[in-house]
């Protein structure tokens, strides 16, 4: 690790490159700044995987000394592919992170959401739809899953939690840096321009009128087998009716046993499995991950 | 609302009523008096729900005035049945409660564990397993999802957290009160009894040789149509070497996308949902729910 983490150490988290890193804790200079924060080995190695220029890339990254000789196989190349990388004190480190046991490394990130036009024009065939969303640890988990499903894109509507919070950030575990995220759609704007795309749109509510398992039951496009968007309501799993009557049809994961609803990231990863389970069985164009 | 919570306010929180539920906060003293603290109207609803002399009824609930009026459809079933419930100042229910915006409602509940051979002798088809759970947090939401999606007990190995922990309590969302909860269980005698009593044993892991899927896709108890106990590891979702080979069968949640893996409560929810479709595909002797 040689380069500028080799120079001298930032030790006061009153320096001026310290406290422009750390105002990012809000989201109004997070706005401002067009930057946001990613804590820990595992975001920081997914954003500087992006390449150069990409939205999300870092535009510097602060670590410990001790960081730095463990994660090498993550700065090492940072800094030789022209990310700064500023060695700093514990106290630093601390000051920049918002977990109680910081692992030492923290990236300054460019903002990365993109136009709902970049997404839909790639014609995706699973997308998950974050409405009103209010947690940012329960957005983060949502969208790993998503990530996971092999979603192509998740949407955070305009009443959503801000996906750049350092708890929906860490939440993530890396996948805010793996797929498309477009911020700040109207709902009904939104739906329109999914179906434009062919996608159809399905609210997940524990009311719908639909159970998700006969649903996939049923064979290609009328089932799960096509391009479909899931929009996912707030914490109390629930979608104001307006946001339900935009959909093409409402779902309910079925409740089996005696608990009243899933929570949101149990409910989400169950409906965006079930998704891709019916579009692999239907020989979708996509190959298995 | 009548009777005891009609009597004196507690406004101490060190009076000797107040200090014998307050310890309950503390693992060891759960264990010497075998009560637990449930939290909220939710769980507290849920537990006076429980038949009288039933494992986790309540002995005894606090609340507020206001919470007295706003849930008298809870607590005035509850002093009726003889459940003494104690008019409290906030300032006791803040001590008794753990969330910062208390409800005004906390009950006190005998321990409700039970046996593994209690749950074995009634030939249970859907069983999940936490081993080496660390986080109480997901330890309630995989017990919440187990509810879900209809698991006749769940079994906390003796390497997990306490069931009782007041997170835990909180995460379940009631579910704890639902299902019958083994533990302490070390995994190698459990996994016999469970094998035992019929149940296939897969273990889920990030680096299962088998694919959810594709286990799904075959008929019968081949696939998942049959009696089916899931162990699931720690919150890395990964099982030791030694847990996995007690399993009949290894089983990964494809990685569609490009995350590392899935939170531990979303793929327990994937695993437990496919098992209970499957098991009603192959018209199992359970009516959905």
């Amino acid at each position: 690790m040689r380069g500028e983490a080799g120079g001298v150490e930032l030790t006061s988290p009153r320096s001026p490159r310290v406290t422009a890193a750390r105002r990012l804790h809000k989201r109004a200079f997070r706005s401002q700044d067009r930057r946001f924060l990613a804590e820990g080995p595992q975001a920081v190695r997914e954003a500087l995987a992006l390449a150069p220029g990409a939205p999300g890339r870092p535009v510097e990254v602060f670590a410990t000394a001790e960081a730095l000789a463990r994660h090498d196989d993550v700065l090492g190349p940072a800094a030789a592919a022209g990310v700064p990388v500023h060695r700093a004190s514990g106290e630093v480190l601390a000051a920049l992170a918002q977990t109680v046991t910081p692992q030492g490394v923290v990236a300054v990130c460019t903002l990365l959401d993109v136009p709902l036009g970049a997404v839909l024009e790639q014609r995706p065939r699973l997308v998950a739809v974050l409405a009103n969303v209010r947690d940012p640890g329960n957005a983060g988990t949502v969208l790993r899953a998503a990530d996971a499903a092999g979603a192509e894109a998740v949407v955070l509507t305009d009443a959503s939690v801000d996906v750049y919070n350092g708890k929906c950030v860490r939440a993530s575990a890396g996948s805010l840096f793996h797929l498309p995220v477009v911020l700040g759609a109207p709902l009904p704007a939104l739906v329109e321009g999914l179906r434009g795309a062919g996608l159809r749109v399905l609210a997940a509510d524990g009311a719908g009128e639909q159970d998700l398992d006969a649903l996939a039951d049923r064979p290609g496009a009328q089932g799960l087998g096509g391009p479909v968007a899931w929009i996912f309501g707030n914490e109390a799993w629930g979608l104001p009716e307006e946001s339900r009557r935009l959909a093409d049809a409402v779902v309910r994961v079925p409740i089996h046993g005696r608990a009243e609803s899933l929570n949101l990231a149990a409910a989400a990863a169950v409906c965006l499995y079930a998704t891709a389970r019916a579009q692999r069985a239907d020989g979708g164009c996509r190959a298995g991950g």
